[in-house]
């Protein structure tokens, strides 16, 4: 088992709000509300803590509210390392109607200011160099609060690279266009923010699939690119792979790239073979989308999705076709 | 000064959203979401605090997610005494669009089983026959939990009534009701609570005057009707009365009942006469509808807005007309 830190810079805590039909200017009554501890980087460390690695998290979390994080970092046996700031941790409503509309209220998240975002330099540069703490790979995740420029995503990448270690970034936007010249291990766009990246529309696979290879060509050691059902892209020295998850029935898509996420860290951090970490990682994340929340290491059949699941390797002929 | 203690039996965290405009299916972004507690009983607490008294609040808490309710309690400075149940204190959404259009999503409440209402009714027992502790008025405000029925509310206003305490409700439908039936000091229902109570429409100051007055003939002592702009009707041994309040620009009436409330209890606790009452308890009133949240004791013009504030006195000929 490995050593992961995974950074949240603009947590949130997610109200999900459940009603038949959201009438706007009434009073409307809701069965149930709940409020959970939610940011790509602590989804990320619920996957894998579950699948037994040691898992530190860090970021930034507001002083006045950080209870239902506090409860859900016990309840995922993850080491807190969160830096404290002022204020409160800004809450995203989700609110899901009956009918399946999903409408999400987000808030802008908290003001990081240059001493916080120093503070935590200066933490990760701590972590980086004492060989207790040391993690064996980093994954940043999510977006960049208000203070912290693109640029200063890109230095971070560039800083934890000069340390020798492995940088993750599941982010979007102006934050993945500067972390992708920084230079990171991994990034994992959806088809969406790929051809954000490549600053056109990719219709066809294999318009994606040549993008894919820029990214990676671009510096990028795993560029993994996920498409919903149509499968996950992967674009590694370890050759150009495609997998199709079965068919599952859609209850949230929510937390299905984090997942997707944690289980290719996993096989990679473990040493599984390539067709083996691919086939993991998108089985995991098919289960995630049967219900809410990231993907259940536990769930009964997952051995079966897995089986179900369809890995192809792209550039090499020989080896070509169904793997899994 | 006096001892108070209120009562939220189904308290709620407010989760204030501002955007410029909703658009359902999407994602929203928000320039600022804020959590704060909420409820009736925790608006006139702050209040009567704000004022002075020593006040002590109690009723129910999810223990998973008190924080911000012990910060609120630790700045208002009034006494914790909410007992704690498993799970969270509900979460209501308030969504205010630019134009001035408010949505609210509102969640049920925690289920408050046998047990723990009896903890609460021992409780109180306790408070009320402690001479250090005994509070001179109780209000029990807002809605009831899933698990307490309005026959319990009204159990549970006998049992303070026959502690000799004062005990003051302002809830509404089926548990206003029952509460009535129960011999309360004084219940403060709007326009339309005060229909509901008497079985039909009131279209006219007469008509509502005439269900006022049917209301304290029914043995509640105080009974408070507030109307908005068009003012505030007490009925009392003190005599029939109707207030109006200065015109102000309206932000926000939410707050404005509770005001209303802790104003005409603060009056009523310091012996103030009838009059003064009432102007003060309107005017404080009018001073909540000018922001959010509730009426500020330390505003420069209250003592302004309590001149503005138009008191007549309905049943003595010899002092009708303007009082103030």
């Amino acid at each position: 088992m490995a050593n992961v830190l995974t950074l949240s810079l603009n947590p949130a805590l997610d109200l999900a709000i459940s009603l038949p039909r959201l009438a706007l200017g009434q009073v409307n009554r809701t069965d149930a509300t709940h409020l959970e501890a939610a940011g790509k980087g602590v989804n990320v460390a619920r996957v894998l803590a579950a699948l037994g690695h040691r898992v530190r998290v860090s970021g930034f979390l507001g002083a006045a509210n950080d209870g239902p994080f506090l409860r859900a970092f016990e309840a995922m046996g993850v080491e807190d390392d969160f830096l404290r700031v002022a204020g409160e941790t800004r809450i995203n409503a989700k609110v899901a109607e009956h009918d399946g509309r999903v409408t999400d209220i987000n808030g802008p998240g908290l003001e990081i200011d240059a001493a916080a975002f120093g503070a935590l330099v200066e933490r990760l540069d701590a972590l980086a160099t004492d060989c207790e703490a040391r993690p064996d790979a980093v994954l940043i995740g999510g977006s960049l609060p208000p203070g912290i420029a693109a640029e200063d995503l890109a230095a971070l990448v560039v800083r934890l690279r000069g340390h020798g270690l492995p940088v993750w970034v599941d982010t979007s936007g102006a934050a993945l266009r500067a972390a992708i010249e920084a230079g990171p291990t991994a990034v994992k766009p959806n088809e969406v923010e790929l051809a954000d990246w490549a600053g056109r529309a990719l219709d066809t696979s294999a318009e994606r699939l040549a993008a894919a290879l820029r990214l990676h060509a671009a510096g990028v050691e795993e560029a993994l690119i996920s498409a919903g059902a149509e499968g996950v892209l992967w674009i590694s020295r370890r050759g150009s792979w495609l997998a199709t998850p079965p068919r599952v029935a859609v209850a949230s898509t929510v937390g299905a790239g984090d997942t997707l996420v944690a289980g290719m860290l996993h096989g990679l951090l473990e040493g599984h073979a390539a067709p083996q970490t691919l086939a993991f990682a998108t089985a995991l994340s098919a289960e995630s989308v049967r219900h809410l929340g990231v993907g259940n290491v536990h769930a009964e059949d997952l051995s079966s999705l897995q089986q179900q699941t369809r890995v192809r390797r792209l550039d090499d002929a020989d080896t070509g076709g169904a793997l899994a």
